[in-house]
């Protein structure tokens, strides 16, 4: 067997068995491959970056990693922002990128250019596979890396001469640690922070926003008197009715700081410190307020669910955890706001829904009405590089097809990928997005006064300003083959969503917010 | 003044005055200055590939640089695939990437990543600029570095902190060096090379495929009884009625290997041996026949024009070029082909067009019929990284506003950077977009034969194929505010195209091809 049908037949050995790609003439014999390894299953997406981030979305759905191929050093460049925000999360990924045959380099030829710098800046594993022979020994290590807890990017560099030369062998799936255990002197330590008696808090993250991690976390914030927090930005956040209440730390820096005001322990459990997203004239980095102690317990790569309910057993902390409970807001008419639109996705969201939530300053509002639906994933933009959601929205259909995908799109952010539409006409995925048009780029209008940039004039506001000519999202989704439709008030939106819900395959609703 | 009002001034004074940009945050300051430096105008891409792309056109036109501004490590990522085009084109540019205060760096917030190893695989040169008190002068020097000949992308990482403190002042232009002469030993080598009888070819690139250069070079050529050739993808070809006949280099290897079949001398003027694009199974990479030497005259930093000129006195050259004769091709009729819309774009094409060719499989057969239209410049895909024509197009057209720019454009291509249109319509750039609808990855299933990995079946071809469901790009562009038609026939593409070359502002024009 060629090196490409080697590879293909390794990761489809591990259960890397969906590929999103982008390919070129570099990955020819890998595309050709696809026919003699008919378990992987090839989705095509039309630029990178909606391959990179439906991979992502795919790793957080599934806990397993997709693969992705790319072709050389512009395809990965393409797909580097979503790998950013893939990094973030710590979403499993093994990357293809074809690259010339090894002999072909030194001729410069165009699409030459430095892989290896590329890759590095979001892979936790790099590795060249310079022969037909190592191919399937490399593809196996790049699942076991990608594997690897809490999980990483792991880039395959794959040339040409590689894929295409005999000689090569699958290979069986590595093994993968387990987590590992945390410490029982660090977990006594953290109790004892609990039974202190000073204000506490616990704030948690990775894969501790999920429900088992979340139940053990509410015990113990309960048997402290503590507030419990997750992360800004999880990368997927079990919650409705019925599982544990948690709260969002709020991405704005003073909100933070008001949120923390007080707390003498803050006790984190698979999240770093919290900090400003971005620096401020005058304004702090770290928001840990003065005088509040840091205690972290275990890191992001050990078990965390296990060691919060050993901690849950060692402060006596309750059974039963703070659930949610169910409840729905009441249908609103007229003019649709941010307030009714959330309102209008509480009182919707069906059971079982993933939603994808790159929102940005729309969606600041959505977690309260949505907070007592049916028990659902709420998946969020973890670095900050928009152009996340409509591929997210994508990977993560493809990863729970039984699932309602629900994506929340800001108009700024879904011009950066708005081709993942295409795909998920193609594969007939059950995504509906709502793209919440207020022509503009309205967090930097905060931001321009945020900064202290308030002498700014025309010409700036301009600058962040979408309106001229105004985006007509449904028509540009018609033209990739999602049924959409536009809605202006509360009563659109309702007969929309519902429809959108209740019919199979991708929908659009152009969500029209009034000017400021 | 503070940092950002320091660095937009020193770029003004220094010629640059146009900002393709898509701002974030830690750019604000920036924005908020283009209100105290009105000379500089910003232009706004929903897409920092747009931006870039734009920044290589705009820079191909006029021989000075645009700059750039790119929010971080994700938005030069995503810029990344055309500054590899205009790196490859030699396009001078100045790229401001925004970076986080300097303090702020070691939190590792979410947006933080490794920005200089990003910057150093396209940039010939790249500095962070650490203070406000430096910003006016590191500025000059991004201008006189990105203006160094051939011209190189020059990056200057803007921290926050930098842009918003006070203490900046700007500073004058740098003077930039003129292009060195090459030796008379150097000159007279090649000169004995073509009076040597043997059979030579002359293959020019870089500089030298402006009309100056092609006129000296086709008087060489003539003297030395030679074959003019140009690189494959030049950034700039002047060519049409009147102007020198050069004939590009086809792309495909074999194709160049019939070509240069014979040639004892290959002289390279400005640009490097010719090489296979991609490495194939048992095909050479070199594609210099067995025999030929290859002799350079001068390199691409060099006054190629010049050199061209001194060469042709000292071998006794004619004192004229061979001209392209003007005609035109009778308009056809009937049903579209690839030959009939090269004639109607014979046919039609404006004086002073600057022609923008993305057409990947679609325009190979457009040299020929549009050889003798008025005067015209053809850009193209220097990088092979594709989703260059539109953002090339837009930023051509900023650059010239008074010539027609025609855009044409393969639909799998048009795809990566489709929000280009947006830009257009904003601006009211006089851009004309021939999409190039065959519902394919047309090249890749040529390559997949070429690659010898014919035993490809259905679900390889699937992923090469851009039909299901269709792309409608009318659909598209009227939903970013372009006016777009659909042809079907030569009567549709020759009315529709009249139309838009004669109405101000972007158009958009689907060109259906038959299936195959």
């Amino acid at each position: 067997m060629n090196g490409a049908q080697a590879l293909i037949r390794t990761l489809v050995d591990a259960r890397v068995d969906v590929c999103f790609s982008n390919p070129g003439t570099s990955e020819m014999h890998f595309v050709a491959a696809l026919d003699q390894v008919p378990e992987m299953r090839g989705v095509l997406c039309l630029f990178e970056g909606v391959a990179t981030g439906a991979a992502d979305g795919y790793g957080r759905m599934t806990g397993r990693p997709a693969s992705v191929l790319l072709h050389l050093g512009p395809g990965l460049a393409n797909g580097l922002a979503n790998l950013h925000n893939a990094r973030r999360a710590r979403t499993p990924i093994v990357t293809v990128v074809g690259d010339h045959a090894g002999y072909h380099k030194a001729y410069d030829s165009p699409l030459e250019s430095d892989i290896d710098a590329l890759a590095g800046t979001v892979s936790g594993w790099v590795r060249r596979s310079a022969r037909s022979a190592d191919i399937g020994d490399d593809a196996a290590a790049a699942v076991a890396a990608a594997r690897t807890a809490p999980g990483q990017i792991a880039t395959l560099v794959l040339p040409a001469d590689t894929s295409w030369s005999a000689g090569a062998a699958s290979a069986a799936p590595l093994p993968v640690e387990a987590p590992a255990a945390v410490p029982d002197d660090a977990l006594a330590a953290v109790a004892a922070v609990l039974a202190s008696g000073e204000p506490c808090a616990l704030l948690v993250g990775g894969g501790a926003t999920r429900t088992r991690g979340l139940v053990a976390a509410s015990r113990v914030a309960a048997a402290a008197g503590a507030p419990l927090f997750c992360e800004t930005f999880p990368a997927r956040l079990e919650r409705g009715a019925g599982r544990p209440v948690v709260e969002r730390l709020p991405r704005a820096a003073d909100q933070v700081t008001r949120r923390l005001a007080g707390v003498r322990h803050l006790v984190l459990v698979g999240v770093r410190s919290p900090v400003s997203f971005f620096a401020y004239p005058d304004q702090p980095s770290d928001l840990v307020p003065d005088g509040c102690q840091v205690h972290e317990l275990g890191t992001v790569a050990d078990d965390l669910p296990g060691a919060l309910e050993r901690l849950a057993d060692l402060v006596g902390a309750p059974a039963e955890a703070v659930l949610q409970p169910a409840g729905r807001p009441e249908l609103p008419t007229g003019e649709l706001s941010l307030d009714s639109i959330g309102r209008i996705l509480g009182a919707l969201l069906p059971e079982g829904a993933i939603v994808v939530d790159e929102g940005v300053t729309s969606t600041r509002q959505m977690p309260g009405p949505t907070a007592g639906a049916p028990p659902h994933d709420w998946l969020t933009l973890t670095g900050g590089a928009i152009g996340q959601g409509l591929p997210v929205a994508t990977g993560a259909a493809v990863a729970a097809p039984g699932r309602p995908v629900i994506c929340l799109e800001g108009d700024g952010s879904a011009m950066y990928t708005v081709s993942a539409l295409w795909t998920q006409a193609r594969e007939g995925l059950d995504v509906t997005t709502l793209v919440f048009s207020n022509r503009s780029y309205r967090i930097l209008e905060g931001e321009l006064a945020n900064v202290g940039a308030a002498a700014s004039g025309p010409r700036a506001r301009d600058l962040l300003e979408l309106g001229r000519p105004e985006l007509d999202f449904a028509a540009m989704a018609t033209g990739m083959g999602v049924p959409a439709t536009r809605a202006r008030t509360a009563e659109d939106l309702i007969q929309q969503f519902r429809r959108a819900l209740a019919e199979p395959g991708p929908h659009l609703i152009d969500v029209v917010l009034p000017g400021p």
